[in-house]
């Protein structure tokens, strides 16, 4: 393996679901916002980038949060916690909306734009694939999460997936009711303590051969 | 920015959705493994890993998926070929199976795990969530495919996500019907053409303080 593969291999062995943060250490302002640009270019479907992501700093929200994270405190503990929340359904309007900045950003006519408007609006918006809408929107936050876990690491930083969260309450808690977008998944990120005995644990994976098949 | 995070950035700029690969250009023997190693390492809620990546090499069968994948010839044209299919449904056999592994790996006793094993039966296997288990293990998918095209981008291959795809077509191809997974979604990996007017376009995406909020 060259140089940047190992490396690559290396961060990605070294990252683990990190359950104690250390609350002393904090993700520095240039670090982050390489994070926040990562994932600002998460690839989705269409482009379409039906997502929000919400930072939650605020101490006294984040401490809400934890009963409705089975009680997990890293939501209070780590440096940056992003809740990822995914849009409730997909419209002619976020459709339009994406046309239109595609226009701006390329300086392109609206009409060049005709056949991938109508291909969008054909799958997600009036296709069967409007019925899935929202979960359809989820799985694209879930491209987030795997990139934004995978930068993490790159950048050594630690992180812990939360899917082990009341959605519903995250939405009351976040106000995000009536917004057009629903919470899915969160990631806390940070450093992790020197107490925490799960990063000397070795990782579980099962073989390259049980999980894959060349046909 | 360090040279770490500014190396990262650009990586993730230089991506996009490959439209046309250059069939002549193979990814290596050795990038492939690390990508293999890379996909295996992904993170998984509770580790369950529930899902098998098949790697479609045989030119006949991609070939017969080109119209179950609206046409897109990256099917064919790619180096690899990797789909993503999703347990159907997760059993208590399943969540035996990486008890045991975990013992293995781990060196640990059966009972030590007695915690684990009854929070993963008491979510995914016999509580609310088993409802959705299929769509549980298809959004683990997605962090597999988010991580692959993050790692995919920082060795420089190329790489086009699939979601427009027939699956239960797909499963009848790769002979997946029977076998406890379903077909979710693909990502074709290679080298682009220099003929491909799409590499060179800019980049479209909502602006941090679109996607992002503070809160």
């Amino acid at each position: 393996m060259n140089t940047n593969s190992q490396s690559l291999i290396q961060s990605l062995e070294w990252r683990y679901a990190t359950k104690i943060f250390d609350p002393a250490k904090k993700i520095s302002a240039d670090i982050w916002s390489a994070l926040e640009n990562a994932l600002v270019l998460t690839p989705t479907s269409f482009g379409l980038q039906p997502y929000q992501f919400l930072i939650v700093q605020d101490a006294a929200k984040r401490a809400t949060l934890v009963p409705q994270s089975w009680g997990q405190k890293q939501v209070v503990d780590c440096s940056h916690l992003v809740v990822f929340a995914a849009r409730t359904e997909i419209t002619a309007a976020d459709v339009e909306k994406l046309i239109s900045h595609t226009v701006k950003v390329r300086g392109i006519s609206v009409e060049s734009l005709g056949f991938y408007r109508d291909m969008i609006l054909g799958d997600i918006v009036n296709g069967p694939r409007s019925k899935v809408a929202h979960e359809w929107a989820a799985r694209q936050c879930y491209i987030a999460l795997g990139n934004l876990m995978t930068c993490a690491a790159i950048l050594n930083v630690d992180a812990c997936p939360l899917e082990g969260i009341n959605p519903s309450e995250y939405d009351n808690i976040l106000g995000l009711n009536g917004s057009g977008y629903k919470t899915v998944v969160a990631l806390a990120l940070g450093y992790r303590a020197d107490s925490d005995k799960y990063a000397k644990l070795k990782k579980v994976r099962y073989s390259n051969a049980e999980l894959m098949r060349t046909v």
